[in-house]
């Protein structure tokens, strides 16, 4: 249904791999790659010209690059010049800003904005009406939930520009903010609501405004398993993970390294 | 202006109304119903398919029901297998995912975001920015108003999915997050910026993070009227509600079912 | 890449001033008037007509004015009867409604939601995915950050409608809501998730839920420079502000009226 090529704009300047389905009213400008078996969904905009493009008569669009498997959905506009691992997966309406850097497998919910100038590691989950300030640093496997703000200028307005960075495996519930230059550790949890104004060591749980550790996440009791800690959530939940069908435990003794 | 039929797109297996308008870069797919009456703006996508119609070759897009006298907005995008009562209204960019169940006269507002799994009343209420995470329930009446959360995982990440419910006539502010599988009674207001972690009483104002009720909600005093309380609202308030003209005391005895 | 005249839709009744830029699919209504050197990206929707459009035959799009030197982004969803100043600039997918009158050199973020009925004075910044009511009156140099809610209504649903009002300079840092009618002095900072129920003297911090004034805004200190307070900001921040080069006490001196 969604692929007649009506109304479609491919640059000729853009590099578009095997087996690439492009939806109707997508518009890919100059230099965008796209890797193979990937699908770009309809109303799109991929490589989005930079400011400078307005202004700047001799302006040449720099490379953006989707690897294999990408699935973009409806509506995105997605800046030129960032870059994105296979499996990459957008909900609709996202914008990405240029100078984005993000490893495989991540995902952007609807209704997103990456500010760019942020690196993302593997199987990071932005979800809806995310908002990553630029400057930002994102581990692996790090979740983003609703209206979350990633912000970086510590006395607005003014010309420092200091993003939050975030360790593997945490979790940052909806509604919260993370001050500028916050450093939250690994495998922490910021609850809803709560805005981060120190930094967080590894394990922690932090919940209020101002934001305070409140616990240990293994403290957590699961809903799902009597007597059980939810967390680590990666012994708990599997849904999109690599280790799928085998357990954490068994793909961390194959991926030493990760 | 918005009705010239210009890059209009319509499944031939859609069922179009009588007297349906259809705006300029509209995509209408596969086994949408739209009842009499209706108006469909400029560049909507509905009937959007499912995740599956990527994988899935033999893919049969669920048939979607609009009611009559729909008026949605520009830029809306909603999926297949949702089902909306007649008089639904839309703003715009709106997002409402598969097997939405909204009764007649509901209306959601512009970058809302309806993840769909979910079950609303009639006359109910969505303003701009909220999002209603799956399996929630709302009933009558329920206003839910800008950057507002239903979430639905108690432990993110896990498998459990477990949404809130609210009664009749109740009031969801600005800013609130609603945890998992919280209930929350009829005629409550939940103030603004609210992180409602209990179940709520019949009747009760909530404040807070986290969330306490601080009263009822017959104790709070209208603006409009010295020496009167403006709960229940429905006494004081009939823009686009069906007591309009004849008051709601009137309307109750008429529509005794309710 | 972006002006090749593919799905262009422009009123003959729209007044184009001279070296305007128009992308693709984007779509211009009656009466709307652009100034000279302005670009409007793709898929932009300028002078959406009013609800009245959809019910009555006799309907006139009243007039929309963009001043010199505009700058809108793509999918920006802008309605009939607002007022610009010169240097208007917007990120993408904004949406502001009708009688909405701005200053010069204002911009509006990305997702943004102005709801019409307002006035802004000028060199205004509103981030992405802020919201502002109706009756809302900002006046110079404010700036809004993400998330934030101007509300107004006091006691949802009624029919009263009171905004926000607030004083040159000041700033409303992310995720804050203002209750209806509270007015905000000049150069004051709202810090970040701050629910503001009271009216804010000048020169006051405010933080919390509910807000309260924690102290001056002189009492912060610079992160950029030693011993110094960054607050009044004018003098320590110029991008885009029309003391740029010459300082703010000087700017001063040059608009003793301003």
């Amino acid at each position: 249904m969604k692929f007649n090529n009506i109304n479609v704009y491919v640059s000729s300047k853009a590099v578009i791999g095997k087996n690439v389905k492009i939806g109707d009213n997508t518009i890919i400008y100059d230099n965008v790659e796209i890797g193979d078996n990937s699908i770009i969904a309809n109303n799109c905009v991929l490589g989005e010209p930079l400011n400078s493009y307005y202004s700047d008569e001799s302006y040449v669009n720099p490379k953006t690059v989707f690897g294999r498997n990408t699935l973009i959905r409806s509506h995105a506009i997605i800046y030129a010049g960032s870059q994105f691992g296979d499996f990459f997966m957008t909900g609709h309406t996202v914008l990405i800003r240029e100078k984005t850097i993000m490893g495989t497998h991540c995902s952007v919910g609807s209704f997103a904005d990456v500010e760019g100038y942020s690196t993302f590691g593997n199987y990071c989950r932005m979800h809806s009406y995310s908002n990553i300030g630029m400057e930002s640093k994102l581990g692996n496997f790090v979740f983003v939930y609703p209206y979350v703000n990633f912000t970086n200028d510590p006395h607005p307005p003014s010309n420092v520009c200091v993003g939050p960075t975030i360790g593997d495996y945490s979790q940052i519930a909806a509604h919260s903010v993370l001050l500028p230059g916050v450093q939250i550790g690994k495998n922490c949890l910021i609850g809803v609501n709560t805005t981060v104004i120190n930094n967080v060591p590894d394990d922690s749980v932090v919940s209020g405004n101002p934001g305070k550790i409140i616990g240990r996440t293994r403290w957590i009791k699961s809903k799902e398993k009597e007597n059980t800690s939810h967390y680590p959530w990666m012994y708990h939940f599997d849904k999109g993970m690599p280790w799928k069908g085998i357990g954490y435990e068994q793909w961390l003794k194959e991926n030493p390294d990760f």
